[in-house]
């Protein structure tokens, strides 16, 4: 027997009446139980994500979904912009370039957030830019870049903000209408409190107008046009995954059944409590802009971050993740979205105090947990 | 209490222990312990397919992976052939269109089987073509075309071989390897005895060398040189469906217990009793060479095919499947494919005939059972 804390951004914990859902016999699609699952389903999407947008959901992960909002919004002669500040901040650059999208990009420095102004200056300097290319919480780094701010910004001009939500989404605030959102994309492993292979995408009526300007977009699989139209009649234009599906119902209708304002802020309390035990642990918090969803730290010097990671895994059971690509080995990563409880605030912090204590690091012991028990215990 | 039969041609029915399988804690899928499975899983998916190529696995419906197919396996000068003989051949026609694609097409009547001579001097006049797209049942007609002729035809020239086999692949007799399939393409809830959400494709090396001909396709998401890459390493370029694998991982191994030469006798057994049943009833089988994994009938001139079929649905809680497009109100469906034994065949046929009683339509009653029991006693 051993007994495992997955702890990562995605995949994230998912709750076991979720999971049981997914054992339920599966029906057919083309059916009327099907239709009023589906319409259901919208309308409590609609509420976690706060829109009034048209919602899709596809049999894919949420690369799926930023892929559908690349290749069918960026009409031929005109441009997207990418921010780029981490690992998926480059992966709206790599779609761009795998489907020959003209774009520019706003490089942010890792572990920096995106200033809006940059992105204003770059709308008004080039005219031919039709869309916006955001992260909302960058999980490489743990930034959560300023949305509110950015759609602000992006709603004084012609072009639609796109945001990757994939990590944060049903999390972090996010109010997809009153911040001006066009087009939310969300994964279901992540804050959704689903397994992973489920995408979900908000569309907004600039970025549907938008929409209609794209003659013969490269996509069969993600094209958006015929998703629409079948979500018009409660259908999908392929087979969707319909035991994602319920199992996300019976997520969905947990986060409102707490209530979003509620969601906001458990997960904005057990963030302040993880940055302030790992502040105690002396762990340094690396982003500038702490997302709520996962915090990011880095380690001291002389000290391999893997090895404390993987200590806290075998030892202890406490699933953490690395850093990625030029953060390997220096990052440590400890997830709080989704199904998360105060005691996983305490296990992951736990774990990693007698894991670091076990590579020689010297901290006062309890220092960690204490640290956020003073956050825990706020009413 | 409502007790429902599920024999529509996908989603098909899914056994219990599969279901339960998805409601395992999830994981995190960079580890050695989901490299170990993958492994495994690719183990038995390549017995069940009968083949050394490689295997991929989706997190997407079945059209995700026939659009890999297409835009990743078409040089920029050459072309495909796509063969259309009902719903799913024409969507081999319709990826092309949407990215693109030069593309010739083979037009074979509704109900009929492609002859592969006909490709064979497709293939002698245009030198072009590098791609044969093909379908291994057209689950709109109930026609499973001659995979096994059609391979050796197309072996013989410097084309490959793509077969949408999601509907049939695993219940079917087909031997990729043998039979000369360069692609296989396949989804889970047909078959595989799983939900959908989660599409196999298997490569083989002549579709791997001409995969390198193919520079910048438009793929991002079904990137297969990107997949294989990772596939290399047990890993996936994009979060996988992890749950479903685990499905996945329990279904073929139940296929593969009982052995997929016996797999196919069951099959074909299923598909004869259904038959002689059909006929019993006064209903023709539509196609002229008629598939393993579902029956396609047609109903007596001046009957509603789709009354029938909602009566069954409606009265006796058995879902069968109308005709689509061009064959709705005409064409019934009832699938024998994947978790099916032969009481499945006596619940369609029986709730066939009472429904077709209901609507007036004369039969002597339970010829339709009592034909096919003359097949399901066989030993």
């Amino acid at each position: 027997m051993r007994k495992e804390y997955l702890l990562t951004p995605g995949p994230s914990q998912v709750p076991a009446e979720v999971l049981l859902r997914m054992a339920e016999p599966v029906f057919h699609h083309r059916t009327p139980r099907f239709m009023d699952m589906y319409k259901a389903l919208v309308e409590k999407l609609r509420k976690v994500f706060m829109t009034a947008a048209d919602v899709l959901v596809f049999a894919s992960s949420g690369t799926g979904a930023m892929e559908a909002s690349v290749v069918n919004l960026v009409p031929k002669g005109k441009k997207a912009l990418a921010i780029e500040s981490g690992k998926f901040g480059e992966r709206w650059t790599e779609i761009c370039r795998a489907f020959g999208v003209a774009h520019d990009v706003i490089q942010v420095e890792w572990g920096k957030a995106v200033n809006p102004d940059d992105v204003a200056a770059k709308l008004a300097a080039d005219k031919d830019i039709v869309a916006v290319y955001a992260t909302l919480v960058e999980t490489s780094t743990g930034v959560e870049h300023p949305i509110k701010e950015l759609g602000a910004a992006v709603a004084k001009t012609g072009a639609i903000l796109v945001v990757d939500g994939i990590s944060g989404a049903g999390a972090s605030e996010l109010r997809v209408d009153d911040w001006n959102v066009d087009v939310l994309v969300v994964g279901s492993q992540k804050a959704l409190m689903l397994p992973p292979g489920l995408a979900v995408l908000t569309v907004g009526p600039k970025a549907k107008a938008l929409l209609e300007q794209v003659k013969n977009p490269p996509a069969y699989y993600f094209d958006l046009k015929a998703a629409l139209k079948a979500a018009g009649k409660a259908d999908t234009p392929y087979t969707p995954a319909l035991t994602l599906m319920l199992a996300l119902d019976t997520a969905v209708s947990s986060l409102l059944e707490e209530g979003m304002e509620n969601v906001f802020k458990r997960h904005d309390k057990y963030a302040r409590a993880a940055r302030a035990g790992m502040n105690a642990l002396g762990l340094a918090v690396y982003p500038e802009r702490p997302a709520t969803a996962l915090t990011a730290v880095l380690v001291p010097d002389g000290v391999d971050a893997e090895a404390v990671r993987k200590t806290a895994q075998k030892k202890y059971g406490a699933a953490l993740a690395g850093g990625q690509d030029k953060l390997k080995g220096v990052l440590i990563r400890m997830a709080h979205m989704g199904y998360v409880g105060p005691m996983d605030i305490v296990i992951g912090l736990a774990a990693l105090e007698m894991s670091l204590a076990d590579h020689g690091v010297k901290a006062v012991p309890g220092a960690g947990v204490a640290a956020a028990e003073a956050v825990l215990r706020e009413p």
